[in-house]
């Protein structure tokens, strides 16, 4: 079968979570630098091609929680909810990350015809 | 729209791709060693939910003419050719990343219905 | 010879600049977004033990010069200038990362005892 | 005080335990794939200016511990442990990662002057 606008912008929307996620995962961080993160997360990704938005939360309950005894920890991926809308062509797709039974899944919400 | 399984088969194969890239673009990488990160990057992302198979290639050649004065370089997007299948129920993506116009370009080329 | 406080002082500095390298170096970048990222990554170090200061500086005109046809490019290494400020009890380690024929070069510049 | 030949030594030791933790720490694993992935990874810092030696290992028990439904998980710092013999001019710096009380420590365990 050939390739379909609509399967491109589902495969734009993947291409962005997975670059996100290994990306950014690792990064220090504490409860003060959370802002700063969040900020350059989301305008990283947002350059990249066919990011119509995005929105980057990193759960500030669970960097508290994970704080050495320098004060400071890593971000990781249970940590982020990311919301993303991927546009190509004449298709919307509402993408995201969320933690789900312990695990940070990626899935598609929903494929918009615009 | 609902989300189809053929937007899933989709998606995962850009989840993979932007994960392999984010993940190992600028490891470090002389002549010698080619051949190692080749098979520890395919094999990182075979062990990913859906990936039937996956190749990688770094161009030696690139990683001859990048050398610095100590004999090593970084890992670039456009060393690598990717190709990779992914089988979400029944159907098969073939998706990759390449050298074109000088930038690594990732792409869907098939989708299968098995 | 047994580990001097200015050994430890020194390899902290090593780890801090190593680790800022590979944690964002290949992240998504475009002029807009050159402020966000520089915040991040100072803050994401800061957060480090040790670290007295830092400071981060991308190069505008290398961004402007390596955007692609979607209108970004990568952080890569020699956009970097970084000037760090390492405190380990009276050691302090003025050491940092600039572009020195064509390659980003890591440096310790000084080593003060308070 | 000026920069001595030690201090570089332990500098680079430094900037190769930093560079390692951040490019590989979220690499995608299984029990199969842990031997390509040490390989890629000793193999990537050894060449690096002034490395002399380098052994990685990784926790096999922490990694079957952590697998997710989908049979796999994410190289972390506590799965590491690394020892390094870096070499700059007449000094033989020996460092390397562990865990200790639950994070991994990394740490400057000799200086030789040869």
């Amino acid at each position: 079968m050939s390739v379909t606008p609509r399967d491109k912008a589902v495969f734009e929307a993947g291409i962005k979570l997975g670059a996100l996620y290994h990306q950014f995962v690792g990064s220090p961080i504490s409860p003060k630098t959370v802002d700063s993160l969040e900020k350059a997360i989301s305008q990283s990704i947002s350059v990249q091609p066919f990011v119509k938005s995005i929105t980057v939360h990193i759960d500030r309950d669970m960097v508290m929680e994970n704080l050495n005894s320098f004060g400071y920890t890593e971000l990781t991926g249970p940590m982020l909810t990311v919301d993303a809308v991927i546009r190509y062509e004449n298709y919307e797709v509402f993408a995201g990350m969320a933690l789900k039974d312990g695990y940070p899944l990626m899935q598609v919400k929903e494929v918009k015809e615009a």
